[in-house]
């Protein structure tokens, strides 16, 4: 199969902190529910899980909100649970509840007899569907993979699906903290063999999504969640063959961005564990973090959310104010917009029309107000 | 009515930043649904609500964990939604799901309506339950008052109830801040009001609970969350009426605590808000906050519920860590040992037991390795 060169890297120079020309945006669970197209093709599937397993469905609902708007980036379509379903828990949607496993862990026995799934094998529909979105998108933007973290895969994993509470999962690391580390190794190999077969399947950047290192203390989210991430960090693939204008190849890097939702107070040790990006939640002031982290990794995010319950004036002020603070876009500095959570169900498709628009403008507005750089 | 003098002013000492001989404990929640007595007394009330409205009732689960552990205060019991109810909003509690309203605020019509209710009228429930508890202490320990925080009432007033997203109040919050603005402003005449006449009640000291602070922008939740807490805590009164021994008063100082929950990344913004004491959550290090805040207020928590869960060994050795990282208590700086929120309903009694010796123990020993204080 051979690709197309890649027209618009502005997201990838970004993470990587080389100069752009505006400041690239997507967002957070993009092929959701907000769009009417991507319901329909829902519907079509039958379910959620069908509709991730299916890679011609995957690529049609990856693409459409690129059909909308000048988004700089696609996401894969599917489910931050599918290493722990190809480990056998048995991964369903309940309407209006979310993710739940038919067999959550709960006894030793059945954690000691987990081991790391071959991704090329019980998760070969999403290498499918990562080869057939990277060739449909011939070159349009770059193709985002991910995973779960391993934390966040043993927190449902041991819950059995959302939980308000964690008690499961920390009764179980507090009482057999042992028995947690167990898991969480497997885990750190399933999620690094995950995203390497993606990034091989031509992922051309990858996010760690720690949906719930936010729960821990300090120390613990360094022992349970962070230090995992750092070692699926150290074990990526940093670099992929990019097809290049007239034909063959270079081998261009493959940027990672590790997100902990609530994980404000600890953004340095995140910046410190190997990813060329932080995810930022909107908690936190995007100029506070990028004057804790420095240069060191570039930034991803900040809009809450729900600001695109506004309307389009007010959605575009907020856009502008997460922009100011982190500031004139300087060489060393990098800032991919985004959401800091995904994007709600209920927002107005013409609301995310606002947010791309505001964040291109307003970028070229900053980068037009000052010297050029080096 | 004449009241005993206080045996026990640990707490309040802690509160105040002086020496104490060890650190005094209680936990959020501490009269609830882990103790079985306190099942049997709501079950003989038949209703959450009717046991908060019954003073006699409130009382005895007030007692309750007192008699079991040597904790250091009492907490009035009620919820933190009784003002709202008081303003007409109907409030009942649904099994398993927690605090609802019956007519939660909908349109601008219902807001503008509200008005602060006089507490020694409709919450005069909540004032004879202080009266009551406070003379059955018979000075054994200080009785803390407590309140939501203006923004967390107007979260509950807005969305009906609990929330996974905060989809309502922040629609209004980022398409009608000025009439949210308004709703504040009502709050925190009637937080204000409320938190005065139960110290006029007896109280000694008062806990502002900013539950739902946490989900709030750094921007968004200096507006609209800290800043009517500070305009509560100005229009506190500072002082009440001690007994002492033999017969008379004494003017004491009636300490206040503000807890935002996923408020770490604040804490200075907090400690400089006129409170006595900042209530810390478990997911920041208290020796990170001792050091940030200094010794300008001192500082409530923070070991995360869970802990509870696991053997009385893992219990004690979580209790040291907490205090550990507190350190040695020095003149100047105050620790109120609790949790970094609510304690579980599927705690064992008998964890609570170890918890409050480790505490006191381990307290006693770091006072003992260091030379007295001046």
């Amino acid at each position: 199969m051979s690709l197309a060169p890649l027209r618009n890297d502005t997201f990838l120079r970004a993470l990587l902190r080389q100069p752009t020309d505006h400041t690239p945006v997507w967002l957070m669970r993009q092929a959701g529910r907000y769009l009417p197209e991507y319901c329909a093709t829902r519907a079509r599937a039958g379910s959620f899980m069908a509709l991730a397993q299916t890679p011609e469905l995957a690529c049609e609902v990856t693409l459409q909100p690129l059909e909308r708007y000048a988004l700089d980036a696609a996401i894969l379509f599917s489910d931050i649970l599918t290493v722990p379903d190809a480990m056998g828990l048995g991964l369903h949607f309940v309407e209006g509840e979310g993710p739940r496993f038919e067999r959550p862990l709960r006894d030793e026995a059945s954690i000691l007899a987990l081991a790391a799934p071959d991704p090329n094998q019980s998760l070969r529909y999403v290498m499918d569907a990562v080869r057939t979105i990277r060739s449909a998108l011939a070159g349009r933007v770059p193709l985002i993979g991910f995973s779960g973290s391993p934390w966040t895969l043993a927190v449902y994993m041991i819950e059995g699906g959302g939980t308000s509470d964690f008690r499961q999962v920390k009764t179980m690391l507090y009482r057999r903290p042992d028995l947690l580390r167990h898991l969480l190794a497997v885990l750190t190999q399933a999620v690094a063999d995950y995203l390497n077969a993606q990034i091989e399947a031509g992922a051309q950047a990858v996010m760690i999504f720690d949906t719930w290192g936010g729960v821990l203390s300090t120390s613990h989210y360094q022992r349970f969640s962070l230090a995992p991430m750092q070692q699926v960090v150290a074990q990526l693939q940093r670099e992929c063959d990019e097809p290049v204008e007239g034909a063959g190849h270079r081998r261009a890097r493959v940027p990672s961005i590790a997100f902990t939702k609530g994980g404000g107070q600890w953004l340095e040790q995140i910046a410190g564990s190997g990813v060329d990006a932080v995810g930022i939640d909107w908690t936190t002031e995007l100029g506070d973090a990028r004057a804790r982290i420095g240069s060191r990794c570039a930034l991803q995010g900040n809009l809450d959310p729900l600001a695109l319950m506004g309307e389009d004036a007010q959605i575009r002020a907020e856009v502008a104010r997460v922009m100011e603070s982190f500031g004139v876009p300087q060489a060393g500095f990098g800032h991919v917009f985004n959401l800091g959570h995904g994007i709600s169900q209920f927002t107005r498709p013409d609301a995310v029309q606002a947010l791309v628009e505001a964040v291109h403008e307003y970028g070229r507005k900053q980068r037009a107000s000052t010297p050029a750089r080096a």
